[in-house]
């Protein structure tokens, strides 16, 4: 067995207990929201064919997908003439069949045709699981990262638009964040903008510049429309409704005006205005427009994907690109051969979200660690005196440790600073003597004498 | 985009979200009982650099190892007369240098090595995640699946042996199951049972026999180890060994006196002695021996790897093989280059416990669904009606849906019936007028007229 000096693969991570506590944390929350709503985990394997995804996020996310090389004799495939051309993208169909999940969407879509009788529609599903991508690896991101992803396909109605908006209000707020938004826009707005100027054949274009309007400034995006085939006058026409101000409602209503000639243009603004109808029923009491949801006519995202409501959420709590995000589309499946099946989702970025957390100190104390007392081990006489004791705790439904050899009473206690173990008891001579035990809270430094059943209640008391 | 009929990709699954929920049963229920041992969950990336995997499964495993193909012009590298010769292994290192997770152990090495100044000796952790082996796929083996494995490395000591049988019994238990066997062996004993032979040089061979007593009887044993090189007067020693008859106890009596010569046989008898005290300690008022732990002498398992103790868990009810497995072993972290440290171990087989389950039908119902309640649509009346209600049902923590359009009633309640939903709220215009909502009991079909606050105080009684 060749020695290897060991490293981990570029762009990937371990996660230790203490990380893995602060991610279940936030997966935890995040699926007893969902669950609230109605949403079911559901997963998919990590590997596809490599046919189901090529093709499906561009020429970029193509080079971007991992391809697992066949097993085998995989070169049998493959003529002498393409080998000797060395043409390593030529070469990729015929030495590998299969790829790394690269995001959540497209397998999900794959899942829906595949399953599409075994079913039910409206199909509300949530999945959390790893994507991989070959992308180069940079501070903050990853080759391997998780998606959190929540969809129904097979409902045409807001009450899902609306219930997103909700999910994320609750979830985040869940977290404990405070301060955040909930951008919204409709893609018939932004098609009702461009058929305004006259240019519908260029709403891609409209709308990758006015997307750009917080990074840029409003000079640049017009230095970029007008490099996208705008003229003068239609950043005339485009300007006020970039720079719409004012409440939602009040954007509601000029944008009424504005996109009047537009058919699309409206049913936009309808589909936003029953958004926020359908909101002030669910929750009556609490107003959300005036602090968390804002209309925002510059937000695009993915948009040849997304065809009516478009979210973003930011925190204003640290500077932190979006922590999520989604829309509607109405067209998912059909890249499988599924044809008119609407769906509307959003998804979570765990690792902002997690740098959030962090940054904010807002991951709960109680999740440092699981175990809730460490009982040292002075000599045989005290391991044997305490091996029913550790066992008891547990039948408690205490996590407990007994230290497994009597080493110095220092490292032991190192150990349970290490891993965060609030109490530790000593189990000596004279406590084997008096039956009265010392507990040690680590925080505290104070000590108490305790009886077993003592010890017991007390410990069950603080067990969270 | 190219319209592809979707398949999965060989060997691979997917997991409806009734699988998830049971799925999730068996790992929330492992989880729960490794914490209260005192052990934290880590994870490790899905793939590795490919030399760290490559050398530590032999031959046969290192085919079986995944290979991910470098991205970019991945064929720069290679030689051309490299591609001529079309030598699919030799290429392969100049073509891929990562490889998915073939297991959890070597990773875990990695690991400890990498972290060796971060983590606390003794360092308990569990790692639940999914390994990938390019095996011919057949019925219960797959491409990808998970493995739940439980370490601790740096003790030395016995109590975590006796941990580790308490931890089977304790999961599986709380799993649902009423008859398994934990079999434990040391490979120290076989160790002397080689040199009891005369023949230490042999021990493997030897192993790898008897360990198959279950599956081909004596006679297959015994003709497998005369082909291995072992004698027919060989054969008269190990015979009543193989056989040895009654009780744990009894067993290491006789074999006490059979290997009264063999240090190393000794030292493995005391080490299982050793475990069984401590077990007898730490649950006094329980005869585990006599049920649940046996000695198995012909339980070899991966024996190049093991040093001392060795587990296997059977369950009695279901024809099976072995659910769990595991043992010490004193050199793991060897092969990254950090030295004599010793550790000891078990898994579970998650996939096989799954079947066990379902065969038993042990999975607890309400994992079916985490919707409680789902309220029924009528028109736009009962929608604007319901829509406070169904938030104020999940204010109370309670997973509710409102359906989202007034589709046929009929519709409706295949939808719950299919999600398996328990409850239907009917919210007609009787109901509207008088307050008196109708909620159906999906299961017994009965219906009852409740205020909304009766309502609401029956379902958060009847939220588990």
């Amino acid at each position: 067995m060749a020695q290897v000096k060991p490293s981990l693969a570029k762009g990937t991570r371990d996660f230790s207990s203490d990380e893995m506590e602060k991610r279940n944390f936030i997966f935890n929350t995040l699926k007893k929201v969902f669950k609230k709503y109605g949403y079911n985990e559901i997963q998919t394997p990590s590997f596809e064919n490599l046919s189901t995804l090529t093709g499906k996020y561009g020429d970029e996310g193509d080079k971007l997908i991992f391809k697992i090389l066949n097993s085998g004799d995989y070169l049998s495939k493959a003529s002498p003439d393409l080998l000797a051309s060395k043409d390593s993208t030529k070469l990729i169909p015929y030495i590998s069949e299969k790829a790394l999940r690269y995001d959540l969407t497209v397998p999900f879509a794959r899942y829906v045709v595949m399953h599409q009788n075994d079913i039910t529609l409206p199909f509300k599903r949530f999945q959390i699981q790893p994507v991989w991508r070959a992308d180069r690896p940079q501070r903050g991101r990853y080759r391997e990262f998780y998606q959190c992803d929540v969809d129904v396909v097979g409902s045409a109605s807001m009450l899902n638009e609306a219930e997103f908006i909700l999910i994320y209000k609750e979830s985040l707020q869940a977290l404990g964040l405070k301060d955040f938004t909930i951008k919204l826009n409709n893609r018939k707005i932004l098609t009702g903008i461009a058929e305004l100027i006259g240019k519908p054949e260029l709403i891609v274009d409209m709308t990758v510049a006015i997307d750009k309007l917080d990074k840029i400034g409003l000079e640049g995006v017009n230095k970029e429309l007008l490099e996208r085939g705008f003229t003068e006058q239609d950043l005339a026409i485009l300007q006020p409704i970039i720079l719409l101000e004012g409440t939602s409602a009040q954007k509601l209503e000029s944008l009424k005006q504005t996109l009047a000639s537009s058919q699309t243009g409206l049913a936009g603004i309808a589909e936003i205005e029953k958004v926020f109808d359908i909101i002030r029923h669910l929750v009556p009491n609490e107003d959300l427009f005036t602090s968390i949801v804002e209309l925002d006519i510059t937000l695009a995202r993915g948009l040849n994907y997304y065809t009516g409501c478009i979210f973003e959420v930011k925190t204003n709590e640290v500077a932190m690109g979006s922590i999520g995000g989604g829309g509607r589309y109405d067209d998912l499946t059909g890249m499988f051969g599924l044809k008119d099946l609407t769906g509307v989702g959003v998804s979570f970025g765990a690792d902002r979200i997690y740098d959030v957390l962090e940054e904010l100190n807002l991951f709960p104390e109680s999740t440092s660690s699981s175990t809730l007392v460490l009982i040292c081990n002075f000599d045989e006489q005290s391991e044997l005196y305490s091996l029913p004791i550790v066992q008891e705790l547990r039948e408690q439904g205490i996590a407990s440790e007994l230290y497994p050899s009597s080493v110095k009473l220092k490292k032991q206690m190192t150990y349970a600073d290490n891993k965060k173990i609030p109490y530790v008891l000593l189990v000596g001579e004279e406590e084997m003597n008096t039956g009265l035990l010392s507990l040690k809270d680590m925080k505290s430094g104070e000590q108490h004498k305790l009886t077993k059943s003592e010890l017991l209640s007390f410990l069950v008391k603080n067990n969270s």
